[in-house]
């Protein structure tokens, strides 16, 4: 990748390209261009598209503030009302108060609010820095932040963002690859993967690794052990039926997100199938509450922690004028053994 | 109470005090009066002191801005990383974002970051309002808000908030009530309650519905039975462990918070102890991963969803210049009766 675009604000602005020019190019006046810059409501969308194109096509950069520093960070989420969303938010809070910071969230799809809204009001607040998660945004909005000097950094991306956009996630591959290799270790040889939506990148990684798990210990793959389904409750125990009521069940499941692993205990307990007795159960993210279950739930480790930590001081970083010296950050998992997995009965 | 002074920037500034004749009195510049104003940091905490008690003194009024209305609600937590947070945070933000509002969120308690400067970052961003969770302001933090005419509410607050303060709780009283009669209709005589810390006025109202359901059964109490804990998980499973080894122990508990019921879920688990067939367990809140206990918990609905969404439009109304009607208003309560409820064995 082309990493001279990976730290927006590092570059001076090209000198030829001013707002006056911007106003010129475009047949406006400069107020109308510096309303468009600060996301103010009363410009024309027509006028806001064909002034956006100009500036983005002479990659105009404002100059960051050297003073006035804004303390606010700009957490934008695609949805968030889990256990998962709330540990990120309490890590980048805790992080970004040490400097003084605060942080406001949103969630991009909120009931009918169109992103160019959202996207306006953050203009309009010019924050320090954006950090999305979960959160697709494409080329032209990326290119909005940047031409106001906003950095932003992904976290747990899909996979499908602009490049130059720095990213911190997890080692997907290498958290499903040590489940299944624990459930192997156990001696299971029938191990059901409930995956997430396959048109997220994570999930696809995450099959994989399971896969290659397999593999690597000469067991032969049974497609049909392999679902997809939603992140949640729902997505886990729908799947943990169709699975445990077959012929010739599986001994093991692996879930992609602990709450699916939540759904997959549900289903257990309806249908009288003990775990880790008669099924051991794996799950993904290692949020707090898979302590507090009964059994306590053996899950991989995401450091969410460490990942909103992580992530907000890219973010001070690149305000500050700073380079990210390794934009695409995944970090490594840690599996933890609890009482939701055991040998199978035998 | 005094019914007038629920609205903070109802009434018109009093007409002689201006911030040339703070200044004045201070012995101050008009620039510093205004620095202290907006929270900015550069003057010294003597000073700062000093003016604000002239500003507090002389009741002085900020006039709300007529334009320009802030887009911003600042929702400041005690605490927030559990599930009930959370659920609270995506209320307030669903409703905030109906009318193009955005929530920052921050914690009064974060590590080492004293109050003052979280209230003088959030009097620099001159937000639209102020909504506490659980969290207590005094009276000088709540006259630093009205001198700018900054609406307060508190939600869920202690019962110790200047009165002044509108609030959006929940009838904890009758929430209790309801629990414990839900289970002696079950047939249950030994019930025991883990309550909320006893420093909370919502854990006594429930510890005293549920002193007055017994009680108006004709049931005996035993003391020993009412125990008080942290609201988490560990509250829930050590007071359980303590209930459950006893000589005579409960046939049922009433827990004073979702987390504590998944507390007790646990130490049942581990003494071997079956829900429902050896032991009922009632939850209080109501948040969404009840419903995915194994068995899903009966619970107390607080109905954050409400509560987020009414507290939000109560600032919204009072920083429009509006009136709060009711401004201490409780959400009535619901009992959602599920799987980890029955008649005790006989």
């Amino acid at each position: 990748m082309d990493t001279t675009t990976t730290t927006p604000n590092a570059g001076p602005p090209e000198k030829a390209v001013t707002i006056a020019s911007i106003a010129r190019e475009a047949g406006v006046s400069v107020a109308t261009v510096s309303k468009v810059l600060n996301g103010k409501a009363d410009v024309s969308p027509t006028t806001k598209a064909h002034v956006e194109s100009i500036i983005t096509a002479r990659n105009y950069r404002r100059r960051a503030p050297k003073t006035n520093r804004s303390s606010l960070i700009e957490l934008v989420f695609h949805e968030f009302d889990t256990a998962w969303s709330m540990e990120l938010v309490a890590a980048v809070e805790r992080r970004a108060a040490a400097d003084n910071i605060n942080v406001v969230i949103s969630r991009l799809d909120t009931d009918g609010r169109p992103a160019s809204q959202l996207i306006d009001a953050i203009l309009e607040r010019s924050p320090l820095g954006v950090l999305l998660v979960m959160t697709s945004v494409d080329d032209a909005q990326v290119a909005q932040f940047e031409s106001r000097s906003i950095p932003v950094v992904a976290i747990d991306a899909f996979g499908d963002q602009p490049d130059r956009i720095p990213t911190v996630g997890s080692n997907n591959w290498s958290g499903a690859f040590a489940a299944t290799k624990h459930l192997i270790d156990l001696g299971h040889r029938r191990i059901a993967m409930i995956s997430g939506p396959i048109r997220y990148l994570n999930s696809r990684a995450r099959v994989d690794g399971y896969r290659s798990a397999l593999e690597s210990s000469g067991i032969d793959m049974d497609r049909s052990l392999i679902r997809y389904g939603d992140f949640f409750f729902t997505g886990g125990a729908l799947h943990a039926r169709d699975l445990l009521t077959r012929e010739n069940p599986p001994t093991a499941i692996f879930a992609g997100s602990d709450l699916q692993a939540i759904g997959v205990y549900r289903t257990a307990q309806e249908l009288g199938i003990r775990i880790p007795e008669d099924l051991s159960v794996v799950g993904y993210d290692g949020v707090q509450l898979t302590e507090w279950m009964s059994p306590p739930l053996t899950t991989i480790d995401q450091s969410l922690d460490l990942m909103g930590e992580t992530a907000t001081e890219m973010l001070i970083t690149m305000s500050e004028g700073g380079t990210v010296r390794v934009p695409h950050l995944d970090l490594s998992t840690e599996l933890i053994i609890r009482g939701s997995t055991a040998p199978p009965a035998s």
